[in-house]
């Protein structure tokens, strides 16, 4: 190893971020080397206070630097509909879409026996603690055998305390080639069909 | 935007790394702020440190954290070869395959007058500060056509030295499918063909 001792270290803690390989690990690294100081300097401090400052929503468990979340804390957003997901990064892909103007629960993750994940291990007794005024409750958990059977869990405990629980719609995902879909996908849009 | 701010500006900070796109940038820093908090502030500290303790190697102008790199600080190099680089990145390729015993510099570029690079805009007064008792010179610069510009600049004024030049072979990579190959590749392979 060459690089100076430093640089290897800092080269294998990029490594370990998800889908990071070593060699782009090492392309980040010598990149900020030739970057302006500047650069590196603001990304290390973020770094060092984001476990500082950055804490889970008492509310919806998402992540907020505030005493609530943004989306907890407005006040326009319709608190009668609750749509639950499994990790608070799935709600920035709902906010940039503008597509719901509800209040959000993070499950932080699935329930998977085979992880040793049971419905202890998840946010669900903090869910069921909010459900005063709520009418809709919208199950937004993946799409994988875990998030299916987390969304089943708690439909069946939802209903039981007679609030309308909805799930997200399976189909074809727009702009996709049939040709390209998976059969599972395609023989739920086929039952799921309906008229123009 | 329901990320708080300083998660926004952690995701905007790895988005500018090469090869790093929004989503990925969104995944690593969601990643680090579920991971120990020790991941993230290790990669902070690091990060804060490497200006600071990281300067380029007065001889190779390769990067140190120490007076000189380590493999100008190493005596069992062989100092009377010179392996020319465009990036100190590069020395690694060739220092993880053990390939090379001598010494290194690193030019910090090529020369390509459409960016405004000149060969005063790099490492070149340096090299040739140090060609005592250097016996050859391999000009490993890239192959693309400002790398085989630059190549072709050195060899000229190294030559003139009565310094023996050489350049890395061209030819198939190992492993490499005939019908993938672009034709100045095939072409430069079948000039430099020779007996098995």
């Amino acid at each position: 190893m060459s690089a100076p001792d430093l640089l290897a270290r800092l080269i294998s803690s990029f490594a370990r971020l998800p889908g990071v390989g070593t060699k782009s690990a090492r392309r980040m690294a010598y990149h900020l080397l030739q970057a302006p100081p500047q650069d590196a300097k603001e990304m290390g401090e973020l770094l060092s206070e984001i476990h500082e400052k950055i804490r889970p929503c008492p509310v919806c468990r998402s992540w907020t630097d505030a005493e609530l979340c943004p989306v907890c804390a407005d006040p326009r957003r319709d608190r009668s509909v609750i749509c639950v997901v499994e990790n608070a990064s799935d709600i920035d892909s709902f906010e940039r879409g503008r597509i719901f103007r509800g209040l959000y629960h993070v499950l932080g993750g699935h329930i998977s026996p085979l992880d040793g994940v049971g419905p202890g291990d998840l946010n669900i007794a903090s869910l069921f603690e909010r459900l005063d005024g709520v009418e809709e409750v919208i199950l937004a958990t993946g799409s994988s055998t875990e998030g299916e059977a987390t969304a089943l869990y708690l439909d069946k405990l939802l209903s039981e305390r007679g609030i309308r629980v909805t799930r997200l719609a399976r189909g074809i995902p727009m702009g996709a080639d049939l040709e390209y879909l998976d059969e599972l996908t395609l023989s739920r849009a086929f039952e799921a069909r309906g008229s123009l």
